[in-house]
């Protein structure tokens, strides 16, 4: 079984990945929406809650843990790997590895929560591969409640994606990494800002081909359902409407939140 | 010993007006930013993180608490009151009283989180008083994030006011209750979109007049210090470099933050 947990309902977008790309594996997800949001928090208080977190999956079956949260990933994966046993995958690499890949240019734009941005791992990622890259980044740490709030196409949303893509405006950047698992919802926005010719990385997508790949390589990770059909499990710390809203949006489809 | 909570730093409104309307008075401050923001949760979950704020100020000697909080306030007051022996002060009341008391027309607008206007507290407590008055309620989810952003002086945040405030337009409302105690700092902004007919209720001031005037009454309810001089102690469950921004901006001094 997979263990994915996010700070909240962000991390469904590499769920939904996960499920369409890995049909014949079961998926246990944790949405921590009682403590939500992560990324305006310290990094002691984000290490804990993932720690929590992480021990909640494995509790349900979980043999290898995905943090499908950009900011648990930058602050909380060598705690996690300290702690536990299993394969701790996390969403900055496959996302790093990706932008590293698809860049002529060597410039590199990273947008994410004030947490992750601070936390320059995305830099220190890209810049181990190719030191000769350029790395710029900017924290957009309202656009988590915008997404959360469904303005996903309103006029201060782009008013504010605007202010907030303004300094990357002049670096000539070529790629533009999605650093926090909220922002594919906002796709049509930022690409629509930054011009077509920016690639748009999706640090959910590029997880799930991650896990996809690692999988193929090493099957014994995770057990197959060798019968029956895959179980998917969303459990959330909270349950309100608007949660319910994006997970439904997310996954196109209706979809039972368990409250733990 | 005053005790004070919050989900975060909006409280501290409460706790400036009360340090200055009660200066000879100790407070103790519990604000929640390891799990703030409340007013997007349930209210199962806000009633829980109420009742472990009180036992904490309890523990640190508080001898009445005060909600700091229009969320909790609308949410937990009574399982708090059930729960605890000490007077347990809420900032509904107050403002609803003040509302009640300005209001010329008999038409009064509320704006808060989600929760406090789904929980139709405001509402109650005004027509319990004045059935024949009307209230206007309206959520404005997003102001919390941009007061914590420090945007209070912002293109956007104009924008989105001017959104949240519009359905009010047409209601010929008289005054507006600020019923979230982050809102003060937006009320140069909220002023100039209602216009100055509209006479704002500040709840954290409120609250503070409603405090004194109990302690003048019911003396015995709080030991004041009789010599030596008051203390105040700002607890947080989390550091955060904007919330020692706001708390600088709110107290209009250096304040220090004491990580729980």
């Amino acid at each position: 079984m997979i263990g994915i947990f996010d700070s909240g309902i962000g991390g469904m977008t590499v769920a939904r990945a996960v499920e369409q790309l890995l049909p014949d594996y079961s998926i246990v997800y944790f949405g921590d929406i009682a403590r939500t949001p992560y990324g305006s928090k310290s990094a002691a208080t984000i290490t804990d809650y993932s720690l929590r977190n992480t021990e909640f999956l494995l509790q349900k079956g979980a043999e290898i843990i995905i943090i499908a949260c950009n900011t648990a990933s930058s602050v909380a994966t060598e705690a996690l790997r300290r702690e536990f046993q299993v394969p701790i995958i996390e969403v900055i690499t496959p996302a790093a590895h990706k932008a590293v890949a698809t860049s002529k240019t060597g410039r590199i734009g990273v947008i994410g929560t004030r947490a992750t941005i601070r936390s320059g791992v995305y830099e220190q990622t890209i810049c181990s591969q190719r030191p000769d890259f350029h790395v710029f980044s900017e924290a957009c740490p309202l656009l988590v409640p915008l997404v959360e709030e469904g303005w996903t196409n309103k006029q201060e949303t782009k008013m504010i994606l605007r202010r907030y893509l303004h300094p990357l405006k002049d670096k000539q950047i070529d790629t533009l990494v999605l650093g926090c698992t909220h922002y594919p919802l906002l796709t049509k926005l930022i690409q629509t800002r930054v011009g077509k010719r920016v690639t748009l990385i999706d640090s959910s997508v590029e997880t799930a081909h991650y896990v996809r790949d690692l999988l193929t390589e090493q099957p014994h990770l995770v057990a197959k359902k060798d019968h029956g059909i895959a179980t998917h499990h969303y459990y959330v710390s909270d349950l309100t409407d608007s949660a319910q809203t994006v997970a439904r949006k997310i996954f196109a489809r209706p979809l039972e939140l368990i409250l733990t």
